[in-house]
């Protein structure tokens, strides 16, 4: 078998992510690969640092780019933070939640569910009850913007909450953020991970994480060792870490990298509430016209994210067909429903780069055509 | 603070890695991004799936390449392979040995080291001495082509050593893929991971990994969950399994995914068998030259790696400022050493498609001009 080089279709990415990624993050990518421990690419991963910072609305040291993508980010702040025989508890309203879940048990620690249903913010009620149930307990996880579902939560409140009885928190950004608004320091968040690939619109591939001096110190004063070496933050800080010192620790993703960076000039360049505001604007266009056609949201008004119109879908069509046929007549991705929800609802996404108007005229006008 | 894009200098990449990157794999990096459930990249997935079946010359089903370098491929063998309380073999050579005895312990398991001086192979005596101490070991890691060193292992023999004694083998590859003759199924290995950044001169951020069936068995039989979601080869082979099944699992690396595919067309072009002669005659020449500037090799010569020259630093050279020089004046990496040989010696790659006349000549003017 002779196999050629691979020349990929041109979509329109609004499903949960990918999202289009712009030609100048593209051509990043493409620029000369040089040397991880290179003086020209250090000076990068430090804008890459500063740039990670202000997107997060922070001033944590321990700010930086996961070598992988957002799976591995979350996986790096549970296998730092959570050791065996912890008690955890997770709040669960999507598919993310449960995938905490297993993590916190591949750690050999107890996860307390705190569950709410798919579609719905988590409650913080909830949270408070299962604090005072388990004083035991040391560290909350919840997911800020459920990518399975389209909601958001409180991510203010639940670290209040968890904060007011001892807990550290982890907290799921992946869909949220550049897309709206995140503040890590003014939240008082412990650890955060996110995808390259969502509102950032770089190709996947990289998970931004950031880490509080509270998570820091608990990391460096474990009693036993991290059980991933590829994510042990204790020889990863060497890497990432100040003071222009950069020990080998493993060969990071230098073009990903390249990628990552420009879209974060990109962000900066627009500025972080610019971009909140576009996707605001961007979700209440295409509401507009998805309403118009009678199709209505899974997330009540308050809930909702602007970047993952979570839609139902009308009554007597074939959820399968309409996507193939978007995807192979309009060259139109949007995302099918996860779990319960799959073949009830679409997952619209209006994540960075593909959060505009061009693109709200285009998925309405190929979902009235196929329709 | 302005951070502007980032415009990286044009280096010739002749350290342990990354290598040069062909236009042809960069520009493949800026195709469109598309979603990585879009049928068109599932058909380039199993292109890739096939492709890493041919330059590891195997027919293993589970054969694909982890979302994440070369480190994270060698964490995905040993915690698929190993269980707490299981006793590993580790033979070390060099820095990546110890790196798996990392591993191992992080898995809860005891890794009996086998050592041999930094620069040598691994000496098979040494390991049948250790399989006949430790009968109730169940597996044997090794280094097939150190890259802290430049030396290469008799992976055959050492895989038949283990087989004879019952152990499963995990080989790391990182550094011999496509670049010397590397023949999973004829030599029967177990588990084996590379780097995309070497011989196949792909950035870095994927390693090809490949699992025989009897590896992928054991996987299957564990008595305890694999303690890293990401890497856990029970949910990855979902998503890269056989028959067109792509269960979602993580997001994919899709952009870097399309540049692995690209060099490993390269190598098809080329033929694995003309691309290890070319190292092999490079590898010639560049010692010849080498040679007669009075520069001797660390390892022997029939333990020699052809695409990583390690070479003695000429008596009252300073090492940091010759490397300095030859990347500011020339835009020349080379490689410095690791552990014990920092400051004794360099490591010159002749990889992938760094692996030609022009950077030998290149090379060998350089280190003249500036010793």
């Amino acid at each position: 078998m002779t196999i050629t080089s691979f020349q990929p279709p041109q979509r329109v990415l609004m499903g949960p992510g990918p999202s289009d990624v712009s030609e100048r993050v593209l051509q990043a990518m493409a620029r000369p690969t040089v040397g991880h421990l290179d003086p020209s690419f250090i000076g990068m991963m430090d804008e890459v640092k500063a740039l990670l910072q202000y997107v997060f609305q922070t001033k944590n040291e321990l700010t930086f780019a996961v070598s992988a993508p957002g799976s591995a980010g979350m996986e790096c702040c549970f296998a730092n933070l959570v050791e065996c025989g912890d008690k955890v508890i997770v709040c669960q309203n999507g598919v993310f939640g449960g995938r905490m879940k297993e993590n916190v048990e591949r750690c050999g620690a107890t996860a307390i569910m705190v569950e709410d249903s798919w579609g719905s913010a988590v409650d913080p009620q909830k949270l408070e009850e299962a604090l005072k149930a388990h004083p035991d307990a040391g560290l909350v996880a919840f997911v800020h913007a459920e990518t399975s579902t389209g909601a958001q939560s409180d991510a203010k409140t639940l670290v209040e909450l968890a904060h007011k009885y001892d807990c550290l928190t982890i907290v799921d950004a992946v869909t949220s953020l550049a897309g709206t608004p995140l503040k890590v320091d003014e939240w008082d968040i412990d650890a955060i991970y996110s995808g390259s690939q969502k509102c950032l619109s770089a190709p996947p591939g990289l998970s931004p994480v950031s880490f509080s001096e509270r998570a820091a110190e608990k990391i460096r004063n474990r009693k036993s060792r991290v059980q991933s070496w590829f994510l042990d933050l204790n020889l990863v800080m060497g890497y990432w870490g100040g003071e222009g010192k950069r020990a080998y620790h493993h060969t990071a993703p230098v073009n990903c990298l390249y990628g990552l960076h420009e879209s974060l000039v990109m962000v900066q360049e627009e500025g972080l509430e610019n971009s909140w505001a576009r996707h605001q604007h961007n979700h209440m266009a295409l509401r507009q016209g998805l309403e118009q056609m009678g199709i209505g949201f899974l997330v009540s008004e308050q809930d909702r994210l602007p970047q993952l119109n979570t839609v139902y879908i009308p009554d007597g069509v074939d959820d399968a067909e309409v996507r193939t046929r978007l995807l192979t007549e309009f060259d139109l991705e949007i995302g099918a429903g996860l779990g319960g929800l799959a073949g009830k609802v679409w997952r619209i996404g209006l994540m960075g780069h593909a959060s505009n108007q061009k693109n709200i005229d285009y998925c309405l006008n190929s979902l009235k055509a196929v329709l």
